[in-house]
């Protein structure tokens, strides 16, 4: 029997006590063990919960009981969760969380305390929800040199631009539909304006290409400024627009990465990727492409993702997995503005200012049934530029959006 | 350094020596240790071939070589493949394979082996290629009572199915144009009768559900019989047909699992994968749905599965991995055709047998384009029925195709 404490009883602690109480038998069988939730911490009261007896106030509880071998961190943030990983870990327990800020901020310094004290830090909820993610690349692709990744990585934008589409409602009102539905917080900057994901993709960058990238670092752009005009040019030359986290390797053992709206292919599965649903690519030189689709929130799913981590964590008490990555050098991150990608460009210029600029583009037919798209408007998509460079053809021109083409 | 060999320098054998050469660096990272090829058991010559060194066609060498930690056989089949993992089984050597055929067959025993030697035997690339599958199974979704798996699981099948729909064209014209290209074989039948698709359901069901299901018991059909006329009212119906291998749970602690076309959503993202990619879905009580996707068959891209599970031997020499099932007791598996489900129907009878038999469905709309579609023939959807209740009711009709609705 292995005891456990879930460190807050919001969404995803109480999803785990959920799962733990309902799948126990399963979770037993697959741990080999019996594993029991003993504590579970939040300040607040839960009058009537089935797990109030396990509820407690106090971490010292948690942290001075040698039954507790496994610690599940649910609270989020970089505060209290940050103080009580660490003095989990150094308390010589295994951690387990779905903390995407956390671990992107500091994760490095997580996994080294975990390392030196022989228990296991593990993370796969923090990116994707309950989509296998960070096993399948630490573990199953380990025969490759990794090229890239990318993907959906935020559900709560995708559901937005889904809608978008399909209702042709413009982003305000989906938004406040999807606040409505419980899809979208009250304050929903994190997911609108690209945070959220530019913490998943800064994780997923640490794993592929081994070292540190700071989400603070990263360039980040949302989907409030994608508008219904956008949206139907993109799909008047067969692409959908998508909110993607990405990063790959640049020459010299440089990478990028960063969070922006692109346009992408209907030919290509991602496109199809709709609705609260994430998706995750990846690219490594032995095996080519795959793909990793599912709940990226919730829950159930997250709690999925925790529990099987806590599972790991047991089965591993006396072999610890290695997770981790170094320290980046200066120069290692290359700014998303520095480097090359075909660009979709809309702008109230005229042809001599488009023509002065890129020479003779194709423009996008005019979508007449868009009253914001009105005659002087004109779409296009270019060469390949660096964001400096398309700015500096750009100067004087009135643009109206610019997005980066997959 | 870790030394391993080789058995088979067929396609996956050669993919191997060669992935492991290329990403040694890396590869030596990830294992935290040096791996090396020591052996490669083939009867054939390959004069020339930068491996040739280390070419030998005795396997008491390498079974006898204390040196030899981990063994990769990728000769396939249930002949020497069998006889040799054993063998180094017993010799205290972890195994991998790409072998479907025989983790299939004799996966429930050999297993056994492994496990009573305190070695490895491990099988990620026998199932989807590359597309980790069999890990997040039996590590990342166990959390999960899993209730069901389906996919796409056979490349060559998927390919012809593909092109058919794109091209227009007939069955047996897109096989042979397959065959030229190398995506179908000269003797296609282990593919197109969906004997492959076959062995990895079996294989996905036996690590899904813990118990062995034997690839020669389940229901299995191939896509031979699938024409033109089916796939256009199949789109008429807004569906796409696809050759899925299936398994799920049924009331009593019982399962079934079968190989056959499947109507399938054109909604549905797995029936945007195409060409001759795999797709596999899995269905957990807390996960909900995920989809693996990904290259499922191809000289490195199944490599990649291969060396991982090589890397992974390499980490695990002290601390065996538990992968394994239970034997299944008679009636574990239910016959796919005791199990409801709706049907398509093309029938060459006239409406009084159809309402007769089946009352007042409606009808898919007549496909003129298609010359074999003439007047007389009708196509229409069933209600749930098992398929000994359809062949009941369809007693006497002519009956041309009749494939299940996902």
């Amino acid at each position: 029997m292995v005891n456990i404490a879930i460190l807050g009883f919001g969404t995803v602690g109480s999803g785990v006590a959920e799962v733990m109480r309902e799948n126990a038998q399963s979770i037993a069988h697959n741990a080999a063990e019996e594993i029991g939730v003993k504590y579970i911490l939040d300040l607040r009261d839960f009058p009537g919960s089935p797990f109030a007896d396990w509820m407690i106030r106090d971490f010292g509880l948690i942290e001075s009981d040698p039954d507790v071998q496994v610690v599940v961190e649910t609270i989020g943030g970089v505060g209290a969760a940050y103080e009580f990983t660490k003095r989990a870990l150094l308390a010589g327990k295994s951690v387990v969380t779905s903390n995407k800020e956390l671990v992107a901020t500091h994760g490095h310094e997580l996994l080294e305390i975990a390392k030196r004290l022989n228990v296991n830090y593990l993370f796969e909820a923090s990116v994707g929800g309950g989509i296998p993610i960070i096993r399948p690349i630490t573990q199953c692709l380990t025969a490759n040199e990794l090229d890239e990744i990318y993907g959906i990585l935020n559900g709560t934008t995708n559901y937005i631009l889904t809608r978008m589409i399909t209702d042709g409602a413009p982003f305000a009102d989906i938004l406040k539909d999807a606040q409505r539905l419980g899809y979208a917080e009250a304050d929903p900057t994190a997911d609108v304006e690209g945070y959220d994901a530019a913490r998943k993709i800064c994780i997923l960058a640490d794993l592929c290409f081994g070292k540190s990238v700071d989400p603070e670092k990263i360039s980040v752009e949302g989907i409030s400024r994608v508008t219904l005009e956008d949206i139907e040019y993109a799909r008047r030359l067969g692409y959908k627009i998508k909110l993607l986290g990405r990063a790959y390797r640049l020459p010299g053992g440089h990478i990028t990465a960063y969070v922006a709206p692109h346009l992408i292919s209907k030919t290509s599965l991602l496109s199809n990727v709709d609705g609260v649903m994430n998706g995750i690519v990846v690219h490594g030189n032995a095996l080519g492409e795959c793909m990793f689709y599912g709940a990226g929130a919730g829950k159930r799913p997250t709690a999925s993702a925790v529990v099987a981590d806590v599972i790991d964590a047991v089965k591993h008490r006396k072999a610890r997995k290695y997770l981790g990555w170094d320290e980046s050098e200066p120069g290692y991150l290359v700014d998303a503005g520095d480097v090359r990608t075909r660009w979709y460009v809309r702008t109230g210029s005229g042809l001599s200012d488009i023509g002065r600029a890129f020479g003779d583009v194709r423009l996008i037919s005019y979508p007449g049934e868009y009253p914001g798209a009105g005659p002087g408007e004109y779409a296009f998509a270019t060469p390949e530029l660096t964001g400096r460079e398309l700015a500096a053809k750009c100067a004087g021109m009135e643009v109206r959006s610019r997005f980066r083409i997959l």
